[in-house]
């Protein structure tokens, strides 16, 4: 926390601090590429250690943050996001300790054949190069991305919301101890010692040829910012705006209860639904007890005029609704003309993110399935899958809406990249 | 032909013509990723066809072409990379075809598990998108590119270089003629009917919301421009700067042959090596017969002092020349002390592309297939492998020197995103 306060209000040494960042960061790639598997685990577990060593710190800082919070008047939500105490300390330490847990990303072999000539070609995993991360004021986000990439022997940036910089400073001094417990460069995970939103601006196209990849997790305006500006590969996070289309072979049973945990289980997470489509076929009997089990579960509901005409709480959609990731306790619904209609809906409003169908019919399933384009579709199951923990990949940076290198969960594997390994005995190219 | 005749002159309508190409494409995106595999060999089987069947008309534009190409004073190089004759359009034609026989890279389930929940997932290729290809006056290209991308279902708008407009205006003739008789939309392989250069500024920026990926394939100038003004992403193509690497307990035969191979067999590819480096243990018997070997083959000869020592003919190398990617049969020498400096040398210099050690040292070999840190690395052989071909993989639109989505050779492969497919029978996410 000193170097932080260090800095503050030096706006004008912002050019020549994040040079220093990014070289640092450049500088610690091949040790880190060259590190064992062996020797990052151990310096989670001394991070993961340190942390809950340093709980009252931490939480000490924490409260630094809260209190400025505050003053600036956060809303509730903001607050509670903020906010850490033992529990969430606990959490943080132990999310560190199951990535330690995961298999190494790096080095292994992900394909091997042979040619004619003799040569041997294995296609082995290697670390992505140094990752700068721009995300908002939640302070386990330091230890989860921190964490994350030093797994898969990417340095990285961190760069968190000013809301939250004394915990992150803390959380951060914390895995740099890991850091040297296990003999690694600091560098590997370095944070961001200023507020300055600049810094932002040279993340994105300043140190082009340092960063080798941005992940910016944030809202709208963040996503917005990143896109315009970037100059360097992004791994992109857009709203989740998910859909669950409820097909006229749907049990009614199953509709009900994976429509009421793909909009209210939480309501703030990039996988709840924010759309009902509903296949006009079952309407008369399906909507009424679909609005019903969203009612009773507190939620809003807003809808065409096909479903407003059957339950009077329904209010008015606009075509904005459709267009809307709540991220609250509101659904838009509509009644659509079956699988294909609910298809081109998704094409329409979606973001490509999570997309489910509920249907007994393997035929529609399968169509929905192959049609839907969005990184994760799904038949029968809630959209609040949509999470790396879920699918097996332990702890992820976020969800990808992008197609490019990585889409949906990205896990340490997805911050990989690989190199071609070319065994021979002395073959040249003919011709 | 017609398409592109009528536009010639008309550049204030640029934005309107490169707003269509983007929208058409972007139109058809859905049919292609539905399409089979069978309807889009149909369409490359067809448009071999009908290359073969017009042969004359193509050689009569690329005739225009080289016209007008003497006219403006190309160099011979260029004229020769230009010229179409009967042997070479039929070998774009066999090229069509041998793409077509590649296995269908979209639809395959490249990883696939269940969770104790019960829920399966599949991981599955689906195409990347519009891919936008900016490239130089090869007419091939324009056969070569525009097949890579339908075999993959992805939309593709190509500007090739205005010298071989006419020629890549009568190849795309029958690309779409090709589309046309399997049925597949016209605008999946649309080729820029205009010269004007600010059409490549619009294909890196102004059409982000239409173009999915770029491929730029061309010199520095252009993968500068590139990396300036992209807003989209880019699989990048930069130079090939190669180095071969004799250790000391390399066999004096085999590192003859892979260096006279690597750096002469052809000068003008991208995997030919620019620079030599010797193990100064090894450098007294080596080294002459090395340089004699390469002056013999005809290659100028640049070194260090050590290397102008042992051989009059070795002009001084400057710091530049361990920069320059001569692509000429020129070769940069340099002595190092053992692999731990030939790493180091490739580190500062090379271009991450592809790096061969010659020994018969089974660890140097390890530790320099570890720590070099390129897309394709080699144990003895030579680096003119670095070829899409060569490692099995089918045609290739260029080798990536990119660590993000593609690395080394980009083949079909390569040119696909996925898309997770979770298949249930009623779960929600309990908590």
């Amino acid at each position: 926390m000193n170097s932080m306060q260090a800095v503050e209000g030096s706006a004008g040494d912002l050019g020549a601090i994040m040079n220093g960042l990014g070289h640092a960061a450049a500088a610690s790639r091949a040790a880190l590429a060259q590190s064992s598997g062996a020797t990052r685990n151990a310096a989670l577990l001394a991070a993961a250690q340190a942390i809950r060593a340093n709980a009252a710190t931490i939480i000490a800082a924490n409260a630094r943050d809260m209190e400025a919070a505050r003053a600036r008047g956060l809303s509730v939500a903001m607050l509670d996001r903020l906010q850490l105490n033992d529990k969430r300390v606990e959490s943080m330490a132990a999310g560190i300790e199951q990535i330690a847990a995961l298999d190494d990303p790096i080095g292994g072999v992900s394909a091997e054949w042979s040619r004619p000539n003799g040569l041997t070609i294995q296609r082995v995993r290697v670390p992505l190069g140094v990752i700068g991360i721009i995300y908002e004021s939640r302070p386990n986000v330091t230890a989860d991305a921190g964490a994350l990439c030093l797994k898969s022997a990417n340095p990285v940036i961190l760069r968190g919301g000013s809301e939250s910089r004394f915990s992150s400073a803390a959380i951060h001094d914390c895995l740099v101890a890991g850091l040297r417990a296990a003999g690694l460069p600091e560098a590997a995970i370095q944070l961001v010692p200023t507020t300055d939103r600049a810094a932002v601006g040279m993340m994105l196209a300043g140190l082009d040829q340092q960063i080798n990849v941005i992940v910016p997790r944030g809202g709208r305006s963040l996503v917005e910012r990143v896109q315009k500006e970037a100059r360097v590969p992004v791994i992109g996070h857009l709203e989740g705006l998910c859909h669950v289309y409820v097909d006229r072979d749907a049990d009614a049973d199953m509709a009900r209860s994976i429509v009421v945990n793909a909009k209210l289980r939480r309501t703030g997470i990039c996988g709840s639904a924010e759309t009902l489509l509903v296949d006009r076929a079952c309407a008369p009997s399906m909507l009424p007890m679909l609005l019903n089990a969203l009612a009773d579960g507190g939620c809003e509901l807003r809808g065409d005029a096909a479903t407003q005409a059957v339950d009077k709480r329904v209010k008015a959609a606009t075509e904005q609704d459709w267009r809307t990731e709540y991220l609250d306790a509101i659904i838009s619904v509509r009644v659509v003309d079956g699988v294909d209609e609910a298809i081109r809906h998704i094409a329409t409003y979606g973001s490509a993110h999570t997309d489910s169908i509920v249907t007994a019919n393997a035929a529609t399933a399968e169509k929905f399935l192959r049609e839907v384009d969005s990184a994760i579709v799904l038949h029968n199951a809630s959209t609040q899958f949509a999470d790396g923990g879920e699918f097996g990949m332990g702890a992820e940076i976020g969800i990808s809406t992008d197609r490019f290198h990585a889409r949906g969960p990205v896990g340490v594997e997805q911050l990989t990249s690989y190199k071609y390994v070319v065994r021979g005995s002395g073959q040249v190219r003919p011709g």
